[in-house]
């Protein structure tokens, strides 16, 4: 249980906290080329400050990008160290048009905070400030060491946070860490992550003829490029819907019947998931698999994008001299990128078609992750949960990847707990960002809680 | 065999007719929007004048589009009428920076006239030009009535053209037809073309959800538009390369032993054909046929374009909420573009997958030509060619349309003869278009002597 003085503490200054979250909210932190990276700095500097003025020693780390920026606290060195990890860059706020309030100008509306960054992650980063000044100033200090890591580069892939990690591994180790920057399974239904999927990503091109050609005069001779894109991406599936690369499921960890029993008991709406969507039938994945199996502890493949030949208006009668589609692949446990992508060149080698010519790019490769669930870490962050939103507490898996995740458990040792105070719906990468009061209040309170419990736990 | 006088006035007037139709190439009468309508307009007025000279009623015809220019010089009730069809319109010079000289300044190099419609189809119009005045000036006048018909739109798909000629179908009635818009086989080997594809041409779009999703958190789940329009696409063939379309090859007339085994003694180099292209192989079509049945006999099926998700640099992990791809078909005798329709329809309707809507738009359908061999007409343009080009003349197929041949079937009663003196490589619709100054002169005199057996045979 909290202490008392904490709970007090953080009852008493949520106006100041949600003063403090506003300042944090009007910086255009984007990370994206090509924004406007005094922004950056500008918001780093200010949590730097916020941090200095928590007692912690802190700086603005250079990196070969964005920023990040470090703190640390050190309050024993018999005492457990924790590493709070959070991101402080936000997506573009692109289409603006469609934002009822202006998304760097937040606001209060129906007990939501409205702004870019509300929720993904500067209000749930709040939420772990916010726990760490209620001990420090309302309480009887910190149980535990804290190290902090807020990264300014989430919304564009991490694309500098590996080496960066690599180079500062030991100023990063600790004996548990904390990720918040998902969400709950639903409202009332608090939710730790303990899996997430990984990625391969491949551009492939077909080359048929060296220029367009006519397809009245050629059609019937040549093989045509956009013809052949569409048969190799068809062939990626089986009519059960599995993926025929070679060797894709060798390595997939199956689903164990306690995972399955415990999501069966989930508050899953499955009609309103496929209302939400827009479709009448969730007809992706795998055959005779339950949704959540299918999007959670399945691997997929999924063309994100075709092209090739004529897309205007009307008719164009050619055979494009070119086609391409990019294609990803989610990855399970024990899944590896790497092997994925040499069965994705085995395929084409094997199936490109006569008469073309093909090309395979890699984009992007993640492992996926798996956390342990019996570490104390995941304990500590349950009873939080469920003390602070006064609902039982599930373990669930996740369809998208959190990258630091995998590289705080590759490069640091860490099985991170993905705890997070999000509720689906509040807009993420959208106009109208939210992030519920109710959510934010009680979201300081498990941070803070989570605090204390790991003290006493790890 | 053209007489002496007739052949003597066309080699004696080489540079006037070069000059004159220097005159018609350095209109830029583009009928494609916006161009210029006033080029077209002089364009045709020229024509007008240029006819009027000859002896002949001409006028510029209004149409719903660009004008069409119509002409007719009478010489005697008990002689046959010819039809003279040619179009003065070109395509856009687009893209200017590869021209060597420019598109609207004809000028000769290396034996050849480069401009924009020095082939397509002002240098074949004045083929018949010349021939018209060489019998009219050098000889002793046409054994033939004339009538002409010089459109103004082909290179736009002939928009107006069915209902100008619906309005104007007595005006046109004759007892033979030429259209001179077409190539010979190979130089050296002059040839007729009897028969033209037809086109069915469909717009199909899939739509899953009502927008673009993130592939991490739904891929599994949902199904994807883009991988749903490759199988569809990827479906429209089986695995010898035969269209799946239901009823797509009932009406196909097969192709004769007798022109198969005239094919197979044209000089067709497979190939060079395939160098041309620049592919290793042809593996368009079905499966165990010969390139050029493949090309002229048989229906095909292809992908003009296929598009849906994300087509920029790197990466982008969504499923998006719509795909589609143009698709046409070219049909041969006796397919009817109107019954192709319907059994895309049914296709559709049978394959629409999971989880998806489909639409279909239908952008356009041109009916399939076969001409009669065995009329008059054809035999007086064979020896015609014969004479004037020194060698043996083919009759041929052609994988594309010439819309207005299949017009002249249905609404005139016409069976035209396709009888053209371009070469293969005289890069039609694209820069640095020419026509053989020796083709040039030798259409000239295939044109005339065609007018003179014209009228002792028909």
């Amino acid at each position: 249980m909290l202490p008392d003085a904490v709970k007090t503490y953080l009852d008493t200054h949520r106006e100041q906290h949600l003063a403090k979250l506003f300042e944090l909210l009007r910086f255009p932190s984007i990370a994206n080329d090509p924004g406007d990276p005094d922004q950056c700095q500008a918001c780093a500097e200010w949590l730097v400050a916020h941090l200095q003025g928590l007692g912690f020693t802190a700086e603005v780390a250079p990196t070969a990008g964005r920023p990040a920026v470090l703190g640390e606290l050190h309050v024993g060195d018999d005492r457990p160290t924790v590493l709070i990890y959070n991101h402080y860059d936000v997506q573009p706020p692109d289409p603006l048009e469609l934002w009822d309030s202006g998304p760097f100008e937040p606001e209060i509306r129906d007990g939501r905070i409205y702004a870019r960054g509300a929720n993904d992650d500067k209000g749930q980063m709040f939420c772990q400030l916010a726990a760490l000044e209620a001990h420090l100033r309302g309480g009887e200090g910190l149980g535990v060491n804290v190290k902090v890591l807020f990264e300014g580069e989430e919304e564009i892939g991490s694309p500098t946070l590996e080496p960066f990690l690599r180079a500062n591994a030991d100023r990063f180790a600790a004996d548990a860490a904390v990720i918040s920057d998902v969400e709950f399974f639903a409202q009332g239904h608090p939710s730790i992550t303990y899996a997430l999927r990984g990625l391969a990503y491949f551009e492939i091109t077909l080359i048929g003829p060296d220029h367009d050609c006519h397809s009245g005069m050629h059609g019937g001779a040549l093989a045509n490029p956009t013809n052949a894109i569409a048969r190799l991406v068809a062939s990626m599936h089986d009519e059960a819907g599995r993926v025929t690369i070679p060797g894709f499921y060798d390595d997939v960890l199956p689903l164990t019947d306690a995972e399955r029993q415990a999501w069966a008991q989930l508050p899953f709406d499955e009609a309103g998931y496929a209302a939400e969507l827009g479709v009448e039938e969730l007809a992706g994945g795998e055959a005779g698999l339950g949704i959540l199996e299918r999007r959670w502890a399945r691997p997929t493949l999924d063309c994100n994008g075709i092209f090739g030949g004529y897309a205007g208006e009307g008719a164009k009668t050619i055979i494009p001299s070119r086609a391409g589609a990019k294609i990803s692949c989610r990855l399970v446990a024990e899944q590896d990128p790497d092997k994925i992508t040499e069965g994705m060149r085995q395929f084409l080698a094997a199936n490109t078609p006569a008469g073309m010519r093909a090309e395979l790019e890699v984009h992007a490769g993640a492992r996926p992750v798996l956390v342990d669930t019996a570490q104390p870490a995941i304990q500590a962050a349950r009873e939080a949960l469920k003390e602070s939103f006064e609902a039982d507490v599930a373990l669930v898996r996740a369809g998208a990847s959190v990258p630091v995740t995998e590289l705080f458990q590759r490069i640091l040792g860490l099985d991170a707990v993905l705890m997070g105070f999000g509720l689906p719906n509040d807009n993420l990468h959208a106009p109208n960002e939210k992030f519920d009061l109710d959510q934010f209040h009680r979201g300081c309170h498990a941070a803070a809680a989570f605090l204390h419990n790991l003290a006493t736990t790890v």
